[in-house]
């Protein structure tokens, strides 16, 4: 199933994208979409079986906004420099083991919604990523199996970065990972079972109509499923969690000098095999 | 007003400790205490009313289980190295600006709950904190005293820290600061009113009855007004929000070897002046 939140910020209706491509109510079945439902088995199975039946009322998508695809995010925990090609570019060795920081949830928007670069910014950067959203509660996992069951499905999400607030001023990085807009995602959350293998997805991005970022889970240094097991171990995983799983190379960091990074105006445009597309405008704070 | 939340976990009711030291029932005038209520000037009055009036129903505390003391807490934004004596034992140079990481709203448990030393752990340290607790949404700040008007109030944290996951395991402090039950929270929320100067409260933590930090948030680098303008100069605020503000010397690393890590059977007690009492007992997790 491709899941999704429709409408205005704050008052988003549950809906669902069908086979057919046509956009469905959900709000007669579910409250929203978030962690409790995505926990609940027999809820997904007859939202499953509501779509398979095209009973569903129809909404109309003109002039709809998208929403983030989850409600009531508990946390997101990031990995950084997760593909051997952004680690290069980054002029970092492939680290031994998952750096992890973190994104408060109040950074997520729409996957259209307009992005804000930060007042006093001059370093403004894009990551295309692949967001695991998670379904069980995951606690010390042993093994591969045990972490892909816990992982309800995936998204596309955009890691923005402010390069010189997360590495020039004074340590650690969620300072420059958190700014107000900074975690736009969605438009679905396309269940796991619809992702027959997260390590075989091509992401892309673009700013202002050139492809910067064109990349594949492939490099993944660590996959999904050994991220999923390796965080559980430090932290215990909730449905309704987000691990934003690391970008390819091509961001502006990774730019010869002077460094393209965003200012207000740029458009960036972003895509994950399967998961659908996001364009965020920039604009100032 | 000193504002609690009692009861089992997850089914906690709001409740206040008057001038008289009597515990009271608010359940009848507030759904909880959390970002919603603290934005709300006109029922925190009301509450005050009440208090005052001496009419508001009785609690008995015996047996009763004290929670952390906001619900639905957003972020929580620490401050690192900002006691002029921490940084000294830990042989890092004072900070330049304000060093932040995030724990997640998750990690956050009643002040006397158990504290899990995580599985595969050898470096769990203690870490008492002045926690900040936000009222009113906070962009951008300019002044100390926009800065001061933020705060709902105060309570006591204990940021319970896991030294070789935060330091030896590549990269990003996180990684130590987020394992289950990692941030009790409590007694009280005290109103900001009551708190005359937020910069000289002493702080104590006892391991197993020894005392082991005996400070004062006079030692702070980056006092809260200060640490607040800053946050909000790099991610918004919002009412329900948490920054905890650093801990003085003291911690097990500051230590000469052996470091007396804590394990599993430990029992920490740690307090702020005016802000209540904390008691952990440590298990395995």
């Amino acid at each position: 199933m491709k899941l999704l939140r429709v409408g205005p910020v704050g008052a988003e209706r549950p809906a669902l994208l069908d086979a057919s491509g046509a956009l469905r109510d959900l709000s007669g079945l579910v409250p929203d979409i978030d962690g409790a439902l995505l926990a609940d088995e027999g809820k997904l199975t007859r939202l499953r079986t509501a779509a398979a039946s095209g009973e569903l009322p129809r909404l109309d998508a003109a002039g709809l906004r998208t929403g983030p695809p989850v409600a009531r995010i508990g946390k997101i925990v990031c990995i950084g420099l997760n593909y051997h090609d952004h680690a290069r570019e980054t002029g970092a060795a492939p680290p031994a083991e998952p750096i992890l920081f973190m994104k408060a949830p109040d950074t997520v928007v729409g996957p259209d919604d307009t992005v804000l670069v930060p007042r006093d910014s001059v370093k403004t950067d894009w990551e295309v990523e692949l967001a695991v959203v998670i379904g069980r509660t995951a606690r010390y996992l042993e093994t591969d199996a045990q972490a892909l069951a816990a992982v309800a499905g995936y998204a596309v999400a955009h890691d923005v970065s402010e390069r010189a607030f997360q590495i020039e001023r004074g340590g650690q990085w969620d300072k420059g990972k958190n700014c107000e807009t900074f975690n736009p995602l969605g438009p679905w959350l396309v269940t796991a079972d619809e992702v027959p293998d997260p390590q075989n997805l091509g992401l892309r991005l673009w700013v202002n109509g050139d492809l910067k970022q064109d990349g594949t889970t492939a490099e993944q240094i660590f996959p999904v499923a050994e991220a999923v097991r390796y965080v559980s171990r430090f932290m215990p995983l909730y449905p309704g969690d987000i691990i934003n799983t690391g970008t390819p190379s091509g961001v502006a960091l990774g730019h010869p000098d002077p460094k393209p990074y965003l200012r207000a105006g740029d458009v960036v445009e972003l895509e994950i095999d399967g998961l659908g597309r996001q364009r965020q405008e920039l604009k100032g704070a």
